[in-house]
């Protein structure tokens, strides 16, 4: 294992669509969603492990989240979980852990991930992951993982990637044309129906120098806000230091801030059953479902003529579902929604 | 109030088909099915309190709902609650209470209800009652109230009046013809096109003397079998006595062990809101409905493009529904339901 390597692991998020399951007390990274008795961020930590010391692993997260990731990464070194004051998006974050990498060992090389995404190979997943880092320890590239469309998602960015260039180094790994910022369903039905667009999975592979000086290039005064902090970084003023910081920063996504403007931008396509998670529905498709298409999470669910649902309750609470096609049936903690999967973009109105 | 007037609440039953609601352990008639703040058995006293002294309020229901029914009922006095040791329908019932009714008052004059029926006309049920009360005082009739259909009811039986030929005394009470079966659909839409087709709503009035003569008459056997512990009932061998004679008596109707044997049967019409609450869909019926027919029993319940569905949950319990139409969803005690109401009958099989 490179003793260079290291690990992001984003887990800010407030999973406001998986309610009444994830609550911003619990959101969904922190919750074990897929039944299988792992939380999401702790598959993602597992996912990287054979590849990553585990000193090397960082989490940054909301200051509200601080115990749930103790609780539940208890090998992660408590100095690598980094709390946000407030919720800046991508850009400042990864500015924040960049620094703090780079004081630590400047010839690290990294791998950032969102902490509540799912992929089914992973062998698959660590081998995208090992030769993109492969690369980037070897060039000052910024690399993305691409992720094959399976269909025409218009909740996704897509990466444009020129198939004719590929990498000197690594066969697989090709020269980014352009992000494409979420499309329309027709713009989307064209994208699948070429080979070099790629879903833009917010995973991203540098060396802790590429990214430092992407953000002097284009975040210029983030990237000084954080520089001047250098040496507050690792002392009992950090915390003070950041609160401050941070709630200058922008509210911006690395996508914008850097993706967009850097040059040396490559693209790792991979097709390895990745999901975000990101809805109900995409929690179905990617759970165990019985021969009517059935998700259903909990041990003990009855149904009966029933069709392409999906059930999501607390261990061992007796469900009994009969006569549904295509509802959500998610209960927790006193709180039970009943929602037809094709309506579930209103979940975050009923909460 | 005529102090001769006796009251039987018959409150044995274990409401199957209201699961997860209502349970053996505390079937339908101990529960506030209507989210009314009283439960069905609390609803039934209160209907009769004004034509009843509470001393001679009598309930008959299993042992093991001893204890629900002195918390329900703390006005009615202990010794009137007697306890069957085994369900064996309702003629034993009603044999075990008329002989504890006589040894007390040879002069009582009885009304009997199920515990777990709804009434929304008080006031004309009442009536009703008193009238068929006055008329059994006065003469060896069995009066049974028969409920004006309002729809083609297949579940219920029914009382064929002869409405030429009503009482001397009473001119809203008739004598019966005959007693029909739950009729098929096709017979049901003809017993409802005629006026002279009544529910049998399982209420009956009559004098101690003509009940206990009944018995005596049609269900020789049985009436011996309790006549002869006469001397034990109200002594501490009661209890072993009659749980001796109850394993040994017919499971048996009284509607079958008597009434459509016996000759001088009356029916008083009644049209005053009667409901055997027997199924959800009733339950949904009698329930305040939204805009939208949709019945809410809980407190913290919400429903979007919801039409026609009854939400039933306990106290406080947080419910969203979005886009069903024709549902029962059922909560409680860790136990969730839900079905179309056109498939309730299903019920019994989930549990």
């Amino acid at each position: 294992m490179n003793q260079n390597n290291h690990l992001v692991i984003m887990a800010g998020g407030i999973g406001s669509r998986f309610w009444p399951m994830s609550s911003e007390e619990r959101p969904k990274q922190f919750l074990d969603i897929l039944g299988c008795g792992r939380t999401l961020i702790q598959l993602t930590l597992e996912r990287f492990a054979p590849i990553v010391p585990m000193e090397n692993v960082w989490v940054v997260t909301g200051e509200q989240y601080a115990t749930l990731t103790r609780e539940q990464l208890p090998d992660v070194p408590q100095e690598n979980i980094l709390l946000e004051p407030c919720r800046r998006n991508t850009a400042p974050c990864i500015c924040y852990v960049s620094w703090k990498i780079k004081k630590r060992n400047p010839q690290a090389n990294i791998v950032v991930t969102p902490a509540d995404h799912l992929v089914t190979d992973t062998d698959g997943f660590r081998q995208a992951i090992e030769e993109a880092m492969e690369f980037t320890a070897e060039t000052d590239a910024i690399v993305t993982l691409g992720i094959k469309p399976s269909r025409p998602e218009t909740g996704y960015g897509y990466i444009k990637a020129d198939l004719a260039y590929s990498s000197s180094r690594k066969k697989n790994i090709y020269r980014v044309d352009a992000f494409k910022e979420k499309p329309d369903a027709a713009t989307a039905a064209q994208y699948v129906s070429e080979p070099n667009y790629l879903w833009n999975a917010g995973i991203f592979v540098w060396s802790v120098s590429t990214i430092i000086n992407a953000f002097r290039v284009y975040q210029a005064k983030m990237s000084n806000g954080f520089e001047k902090l250098l040496k507050t970084l690792d002392t009992p003023q950090e915390t003070d230091a950041i609160n401050k910081l941070y709630a200058t920063c922008d509210n911006i996504s690395v996508d914008y801030a850097i993706m967009e403007r850097a040059e040396e931008v490559f693209v790792r396509p991979a097709d390895v059953g990745w999901s975000d998670l990101g809805t109900w529905g995409s929690l179905q498709a990617q759970s165990q479902r019985d021969e009517h298409g059935n998700a259903l999470i909990g041990n003990n669910i009855a149904v009966y003529d029933t069709t392409n649902c999906i059930v999501h309750t607390t261990e061992n609470r007796r469900v009994v579902v009969q006569g549904l096609d295509g509802y959500i049936v998610a209960e927790k903690d006193g709180i039970l929604m009943i929602c037809r999967l094709s309506e579930e973009q209103r979940i975050k109105l009923f909460h």
